[in-house]
């Protein structure tokens, strides 16, 4: 594929979606990867699935990766405020990978309500609030979208207003960059798998690819908020990935293990390196129901906490039958 | 224009978004009429909205009828089994304007789960049920719109599940067609201010056009459920249209007239007709408040069981200043 060279920024709603019109009439596949900035190594593999794409396909491509730093879904508790962001040097990671065409940074998504302007008892509406409502007037924006089964559990159980965030903002970045094909990294298991049902359930046109995990030569799921880990902290966090390894070794050696005993041995590995564990569940790969023993393909989610840092991780397990 | 002829008739999704892209490449604008068929008078005049789109403009438009009653919007409780519909009669109709292009009739637009195979606790995950949530397996559809405050008041205090099930069943429709412009009929007054919020909210590249009313001969608001109404009820009936224009009359007449006032004298005309009130209700024409006095543009809005037909009309108000 030719190098895209330095990639366009684009600010604007409209000017974007007539940039990927442009690129569609062309006879393009547009690839959109969605991205909060502060991009890692990980988020570069992002990119080189869209590449892929292309050279798979044998079609050329226009990739474009969007950041930002999605104010719904983050309750007010939640670290928002501290996201790390250098767009300066997002651009120039992008740019070297030779394989991206445009950026979409906007400043807002979100229509914001005049202050003090409500409608009907001035809340929400709904239960979840999220940094955008605890800011949002009322005449603002009140449109959420909800995956009901899958927005439920793991993240969803301490992370309330987090999946309406998530679909709400990746449905408003359809329908401004109208890609063909959207990457989406499975580090984020459960937002990846809620993204596909969205996209299903709502018949989105798009294409969604699921990325492998990208991780340190030590093991550590690569994540912008690594960056808040003490030394010390990050030697401790390896034990999510060493407990994940572990748990797929006994299970792949063992037909039908029990999920509690392998549970179990992951939250007591977690807690002895001195994490507090938000949740370890043993989940079907599709519907992310938990699984009692592991008998047909599953994955194991971890969320814990290093300090003040929650990360998550996971691994999938496809039991030879 | 043009006469557009025998529309085609469209089954498929894959096919219908093939249709409208075909006709974008052409340079015409897509224009989509929503209807659940059983069409009417108001449904045509919906139609020569379309068309009116294109001599506006200047530019040759694709005309897309769907047809579909959706579930979703049905609570249980409600008439989705007995709700009419003439597939035959209504394409007679839409080809006699002489201004459809193609007609979008899928068998269904929901993707319906196994039976018995559930996740999580089972349920759909939300309180609101409807027909759909009734009908549908644990792996079937699950993601739902809400534009939190538009749905609440209105038909949204009597019908929870109805504007829900609208906001889904459009954005699944909108990218099935992918159209430019859509038309809806303002006699859904809530529904119409709803999508276009919807329509901002999300992003969605489609410019909304509310068609005004429609009325038989005699006043009577048309609609589908019309055909249910004995010659006897659909007398008493006239008396929505008959309290609404002589409430316009005396806001028009008095400046500042007291909400109130106006309200008794509508629920008491519909009462003395034998009509049963669901509400009536003086709102601001965009955010659907209710105001004390009438010194804003208001709508006035009104339903009212008359026997089993539950009907709904409205009418624009915009005082002089």
């Amino acid at each position: 594929m030719a190098a895209a060279g330095e990639p366009e920024v684009i600010r604007d709603k409209a000017a974007m979606r007539a940039w990927s019109r442009r690129r569609r009439a062309e006879g393009k596949t547009v690839v959109l990867v969605p991205t909060m900035g502060f991009l890692h190594e990980g988020h570069l593999s992002l990119v080189s699935a869209a590449a892929a794409v292309a050279a798979s396909a044998g079609v050329p491509v226009a990739v474009v990766v969007s950041i930002y730093v999605n104010p719904s879904q983050f309750a007010p508790t939640e670290d928002l405020a501290t996201y790390p962001s250098d767009l300066a040097g997002d651009l120039r990671k992008l740019a070297s990978t030779g394989a991206v065409h445009a950026v979409f940074n906007p400043p807002d998504l979100y229509v914001r309500g005049a202050p003090g302007r409500t409608s009907g008892d001035g809340t929400s509406g709904g239960s979840a609030v999220s940094c955008l409502d605890a800011a949002a007037g009322g005449d603002g924006h009140e449109t959420w979208i909800r995956v009901e089964r899958l927005e439920k559990g793991l993240c969803g159980s301490s992370r309330p207003v987090f999946f309406r965030g998530v679909a709400t903002v990746v449905a408003k970045l359809f329908n401004v960059v109208e890609p063909d094909v959207a990457v989406f990294g499975k580090k984020d298991y459960q937002q990846w798998r809620l993204i596909c049902r969205m996209v299903r359930d709502l018949d989105f046109a798009i294409e969604i690819i699921g990325s492998e995990i990208v991780r340190e030569a030590d093991g550590l799921a690569m994540s912008s908020r690594n960056v808040h880990l003490s030394p010390e902290q990050r030697e401790k966090a390896l034990s999510i990935s060493r407990s994940l390894v572990n748990a797929r070794t006994v299970a792949l050696s063992n037909s039908n293990s029990a999920s509690e005993h392998i549970k179990n041995q992951i939250v007591q590995t977690l807690t002895e390196a001195g994490g507090q564990v938000d949740y370890v569940e043993i989940v079907e790969q599709d519907s992310l129901v938990p699984v009692q023993t592991i008998d047909r393909p599953v994955v194991i989610c971890v969320a814990a906490w290093f300090g003040k840092v929650r990360l998550i991780d996971n691994i999938e397990i496809r039991t030879q039958p």
